[in-house]
């Protein structure tokens, strides 16, 4: 073998181990989206069953987790990726934590489920559980979407997305506690959907943070902490 | 120059890098620690200039982050770090997120302590606010220290701590909840400080992890998601 064989074969087994990274972080991506498809499920249909089911599955995320990491590790020794690629791996550690954390929040919602089987269900905020979680599953499906094409336009989406969760958040809460004012015996039976409604408001906020590291990876530029239309002029400005 | 020079001279440059790399998160992590110790002084004492002050630092943490995430990238990227000292960096890049992260619950709590001094104090809860407070300003303290000092036993008490939170919590939120039936009038009120204590059990998790990133880092030993007292005698057992 020459050496510009020698070094397109390197090069070939690198892309192959970028590719099985992204793919590996895309399966972990799948299965904390079923965790909070079915943590919300297990509660707004008092499944208690599946509310196990979803604590259940929650080891399999901390493998995954500790699984992808050692991964990039020894992808940023062996390999010593440069520019992109080291973005890649950087973005991917980094989704991994918001990843693990999205299957965190699914599994407290799991165990609300149990409770409010067990305590008897809440007298409101199903409506609002639902409503959001729907559209908090979105946003993750999104920004994993958008990870698998590099979408920044997708990613964008996602963040604004968040803000719209964040707005029908606000609104559920007020109403929530006015509920409990109304009727204190409830109280403690609507706080579990308060607490339910802030994991999923926290599972928005990780969602966008992926979509955020996409944004990172694909243009090399830091949107946490900037202004969203600024942003929003600023990549689809130079698209 | 001759090669040894030329190698012990770039070595000399590397540890530089890493060191200001090390003292850049401690540096931040004492501007997080303050944010933590003036937005909860700012809650219990209902000081809302101490609040806004906390408020308006949150931009300081930010550009920290971003500053020092870069850093590491760079270092990645230009010195190509292997074994301990890629681990170092990668401990650093999680670091920071939670650094981060822990800014961003302090910053909440002093939304909270301008909202009580505003719409009139909670009628229970100072006491909890202002003790799990400083059970998480320790905490972080000591995180901040192991990793300084690549203390692992140090660590694992952080971790050890992080257990004593969570019951002190839990027995707080009891309470809370049983003065909100007595008094549904005080609802709204003690639903703040119920956010704040909240706000303060996720600082003391988000302390845990940094933590945990000291004793992957000296150890090469990732203990998220595994037993404390599994890690506990592999740990101090090969020490």
């Amino acid at each position: 073998m020459d050496n510009e064989n020698v070094s397109s074969h390197i090069s070939k087994r690198f892309n192959d181990d970028l590719q099985e990274l992204k793919n590996h972080l895309l399966m972990m991506g799948g299965v904390v989206e079923r965790q909070v498809t079915d943590g919300v499920l297990s509660l707004v249909d008092a499944n208690s069953e599946l509310a196990l089911n979803v604590r259940s599955n929650e080891k399999q995320v901390n493998t995954f987790e500790l699984n992808i990491d050692e991964e990039c590790t020894s992808v940023l020794a062996l390999r010593q990726p440069a520019a992109g690629d080291l973005r890649m791996v950087v973005a991917i550690l980094k989704a991994i934590t918001d990843l693990e954390r999205i299957g965190d929040e699914a599994n407290k919602i799991a165990k609300l489920a149990i409770k409010l089987t067990e305590e008897g269900q809440a007298p409101r905020g199903y409506v609002e559980v639902r409503h959001i979680g729907q559209q908090v599953q979105e946003m993750i499906h999104k920004a994993l979407d958008a990870f698998a094409r590099f979408d920044v336009e997708l990613a964008l989406e996602v963040a604004q997305a968040d803000r719209a969760v964040d707005i029908e958040y606000n609104s559920a809460m007020r109403q929530l506690v006015t509920y409990m004012m109304e009727d204190p015996r409830s109280i403690s039976r609507v706080l579990n959907i308060i607490w339910a409604l802030r994991a999923l408001e926290r599972i928005g906020d990780h969602a966008r943070n992926i979509a955020e590291h996409v944004i990172y990876l694909v243009k090399g530029q830091d949107i946490r902490h900037a202004n969203l239309d600024a942003i929003k002029e600023s990549v689809l400005g130079s698209a």
